[in-house]
């Protein structure tokens, strides 16, 4: 790392029934090897003694964690009401990842930490307790004051950086979704994140089609003369960098990467299967247009390994490693 | 190259103003370093003197490629009404790029050809000529007298094998184009085109969902549980190895490619995204359920870039090498 941020990272456990506390740990372990800064982890320090036999130390507050990170976990603890075990999810269970997403996210929010790096919750667990927000992307919004249409979730990879326009649709009705400013806000909020995260002072954004060949003309489709050449035109009168429409199929290999900061896509599958394809392991899911940095693993909380020493905390890693860089570029920017 | 097919393949020039002469000749050139079996060339040579100035012996039988290929580019003359240009795509010269594919599919069909590659061709060209195939595979699998519901499109690389069901359809016609009959139409001709042309015995198919997350058990599409899930159990009713739906995104990565021998997408972005992110410059168009064998470049005619020596020749040596693999495959298990 060349430098870590001033402040240390807080990274929730997620559902401590998931593989969220057995990832941080691993990545506490690994953290020479990974390159990680210090960090804190926010959650049940049960649900990581059910998975690791190594060292932690509880905190209360994260200045506390330079003097710790080198031989012990940091943990800020925040009880379940239960002692929930790997791979079986519980009410109690649910509220407890709630509340470490809560401070993780207060802590950023405050200052006291550098950026927040969010474990895996399980969403049908926290609608069971009257979690009303898609996902965390949506709850960390709201915490920052911020409207859901002005955040976008990017994938990122060593190589590629994708924000779908629209995310969890069903694909029959993404193009009732998408309009040209809906395409407008997120790639504006894409392009300043791409400034403000990753210091990329004049970025570059490539625009996907919708249809095969983007339409091929009209031949194959009329959204791309519809809708996303206008919102192409108007990001480019604002003075932004903007490129495309292009066939979705031709932006992915390495020379077509080369020419652009970050890919603005459509819809789901057509942002995530070349980030996954090319960075399965090592992808990392960013919110941009918030206030604070927020990091994500792009995994699930995977109850069907947990507890099972089996869980790859690459992803995990990335996710810290990749916090701590956009709050570096950030602090040294803004 | 293990072994040569018995016979010498047959490679159309494509429109001879296009970029399909000179990656042809470029193909010739370079076939000991591309590994290439000896070809015959059809089409007007007047295109390849357009671009190169090395041997050209003109022959009006494949018999005697053998006994040229070492020292000149065998070529079968079909001329052109006109002498065209690089670059300058005309009527003659779209007359002279189908008489080269009928030439080049009859010499196949007739078995004087072990394989038929096809270089590329301007549709709009033909369409202006009166030709009413969507594309150069409809037209091949007329001549040979399979309907196109039959055949397939099979994108090949060195490790990854794609195929989509719906293929130049606008975006929004996706899913009224899905049906049960075609997805196991598609995945039958898949599967036989996986025994007969590369070879393996028992191939397993890995299905895609339509929807982000293969629509989370309903939650975000029904499409899975309406149309593909039906057709994967009669296919696997037929006592064939087919997995999914599975969620797109997760298909690509090694691991996951490692699992089967071709993946089923539901529409073409699906499909060409991850095959061109992974092998743009090696990967090849295959045509499934024919009785002959056909390849081609994933290319076009660029005829922007005609001309000017910026072709690049490896889409087309894929394609040859791949038409060789596949035609000495099935000389052996036939």
């Amino acid at each position: 790392m060349a430098s870590n941020p001033p402040r240390p990272l807080a990274v929730s456990l997620g559902d401590p029934a998931g593989i969220g506390p057995e990832v941080v740990v691993k990545c506490w372990d690994g953290r020479t090897t990974f390159d990680l800064p210090p960090f804190a982890a926010i959650g049940d320090p049960r649900s990581i003694g059910n998975v690791w036999d190594g060292p932690v130390e509880l905190i209360d507050d994260p200045r506390q964690v330079d003097a710790v990170f080198d031989y012990a976990l940091p943990v800020i603890q925040i009880s379940s009401a239960d002692r929930d075990l790997p791979g079986h999810p519980s009410v109690a269970g649910a509220h407890c990842s709630l509340d470490s997403l809560e401070i993780a996210v207060g802590l950023a929010r405050s200052g006291s930490a550098a950026a927040v790096v969010t474990g895996p919750v399980s969403k049908e667990q926290l609608y069971s307790i009257g979690f009303s927000h898609p996902g965390q992307t949506e709850f960390v919004a709201e915490r920052c004051g911020v409207s859901r249409g002005n955040v976008a979730m990017m994938l990122a990879g060593p190589t590629l950086r994708t924000v779908p326009v629209t995310t969890h649709v069903p694909f029959a009705e993404v193009v009732a979704h998408l309009s040209p400013a809906l395409i407008e806000a997120r790639g504006r909020t894409t392009l300043r994140g791409l400034q403000r995260n990753f210091g990329i002072a004049e970025p570059i954004l490539a625009v996907s089609g919708l249809n095969p060949h983007a339409g091929e003309g009209g031949m194959l489709g009329t959204e791309e003369a519809d809708l996303i050449e206008p919102a192409i035109a108007t990001l480019r009168a604002e003075g932004w960098r903007v490129t495309g429409p292009h066939p979705a199929d031709t932006m992915f290999h390495a020379s077509a990467r080369a020419r652009y900061d970050a890919a603005l896509c459509m819809y789901h599958d057509q942002a995530l299967i070349p980030l996954k394809a090319l960075h399965f392991e090592d992808g990392v899911n960013v919110t941009l247009g918030l206030p604070i940095i927020r990091t994500a693993p792009d995994h699930g909380t995977a109850f069907d390994i947990a507890g099972q020493d089996r869980a790859d905390p690459r992803p995990m890693a990335s996710a810290i490693r990749m916090a701590a860089a956009c709050a570096t570029t950030r602090e040294l920017i803004e």
